[in-house]
């Protein structure tokens, strides 16, 4: 997964208002938060607030891993209190493994970050608000949310580190906005050979098995047939790879060799 | 999201294979696979093979990262070549962020997840190459793969550490298998009030309102009416809460005090 490649499909649409901010509330270890960004930026997003970090801001061990994404945390904005901090947004999510004593719409990463899209489409501003690493968020911070965002995980192991719960939550919103195909044949420098080029093939290596006694009886020529141009239909050939096999079954014609034949 | 809570719903669906291997594939650091390791028990996973782990087997600082996940850790089986790593299984998956000029599937995370729950649920084994941490997977254990994965990210920042991407990879495999509602109302002590409690205390406002002078004029009250009435629909009251509101009308309408009521 190393690596950035700007050869990358671009995005579908772009935010409206810059995607979720990002809301840490009382953070502790500087090394999290640093982690944070970089889980944000993978995923487009660059709005992170905190609210009361531990150790104070900045903070020397933010910057060490924050490493390629020190540019979210430059833009960090600090606050004193939570109200303080989503003071200006429409629409806010609390994410929290617990259920609590309290009646609120509880929603999947998924799902919610897909409402997130259909709040940003029309221009309002959502955060996302992440409680400190051990304790979670207090209960007077998730009733100023209007959603509990809630990952289904190993009840037996649901424990996930604060970068990790926002990497979870900042690529769903991501997932949301790209436009790639669920699956496509990646090519190489090859196209797919056409229809006419693998009949061609089929009909190659058909009178070579014939002529070597293969295909027999004549009765069950048919079904061995089909067979055959199944496996290679299925392995969605380029012309290049057809030529190839041209070669292969030429080859094998010719029959065991004591020398290698010249080049 | 810290804690574990048992009370989070169950599977939806046993897996029939134990899931999907992870293969790291000459992972450099030990507290990589220690991180890689609750990544995989956060979502279910429990089968770890490493092949030629680069500072050898067991690995302390493997160990110091695992913490809880330390059983998966100690079930890890080490391999000297993918070939081996990868010799019972019926599909191969193989993460990469570069494109290859390799002709291939590539799948999103979240589609193959949903081709590795079918494969699995017809008993089929199922693994996912993970490449070390700074190269990726070298193209002769991609073509190892049936399907490349291949994670939308920022394509200006695009690379994850290993333990997030196992991350991603494993997430989208447990999500496939629960069964939890997109988004469902989370209740705390009470039940949700029933139409008739709702309407009783719609009712007691505005009468109230129409002793106050609020609903006036006539010809606009309809109206009013209704947009009071659909702030309160939108809030789902519960009981209890219906009864605290019908309280907050009641002490409004006695009007301002000198002294606080006695209890």
């Amino acid at each position: 997964m190393a690596g950035t490649d700007s050869t990358q499909p671009a995005l579908a649409q772009a935010s409206n208002t810059g995607g979720p901010a990002i809301i840490l509330v009382k953070p502790q270890l500087g090394e999290n938060i640093g982690m944070v960004t970089r889980a944000m930026l993978n995923n487009g997003l660059t709005e992170l607030r905190l609210v009361k970090p531990r150790d104070g801001w900045p903070n020397p061990a933010a910057e060490a891993s924050a490493a390629g994404a020190i540019e979210v945390l430059e833009k960090a904005k600090v606050f004193e209190t939570t109200e303080e901090a989503i003071a200006d947004l429409h629409k806010v999510y609390a994410t929290t493994a617990r259920t609590r004593d309290m009646t609120k719409p509880v929603a999947v990463p998924h799902y919610a970050a897909k409402e997130m899209r259909a709040f940003d489409r029309s221009g309002q501003k959502v955060g996302v608000l992440f409680g400190p690493e051990k304790a979670g968020l207090h209960n007077d911070d998730v009733v100023l949310a209007d959603t509990v965002i809630s990952v289904p995980l190993n009840p037996k192991f649901s424990s996930l580190n604060l970068a990790q719960a926002v990497l979870l939550i900042a690529y769903e919103w991501f997932q949301q906005g790209v436009d790639v195909p669920d699956e496509e044949l990646l090519l190489g420098s090859s196209p797919l050979a056409t229809k006419d080029e693998l009949l061609n093939f089929y009909k190659r290596l058909e009178a070579a098995l014939d002529e070597s006694g293969f295909l027999w009886p004549p009765e069950k020529r048919p079904n061995m047939v089909r067979n055959l141009r199944n496996i290679f239909q299925r392995a969605h050939l380029t012309d290049q790879e057809v030529n190839t096999l041209h070669g292969v079954v030429k080859t094998l014609q010719l029959g065991p060799r004591v020398q290698k034949p010249k080049e």
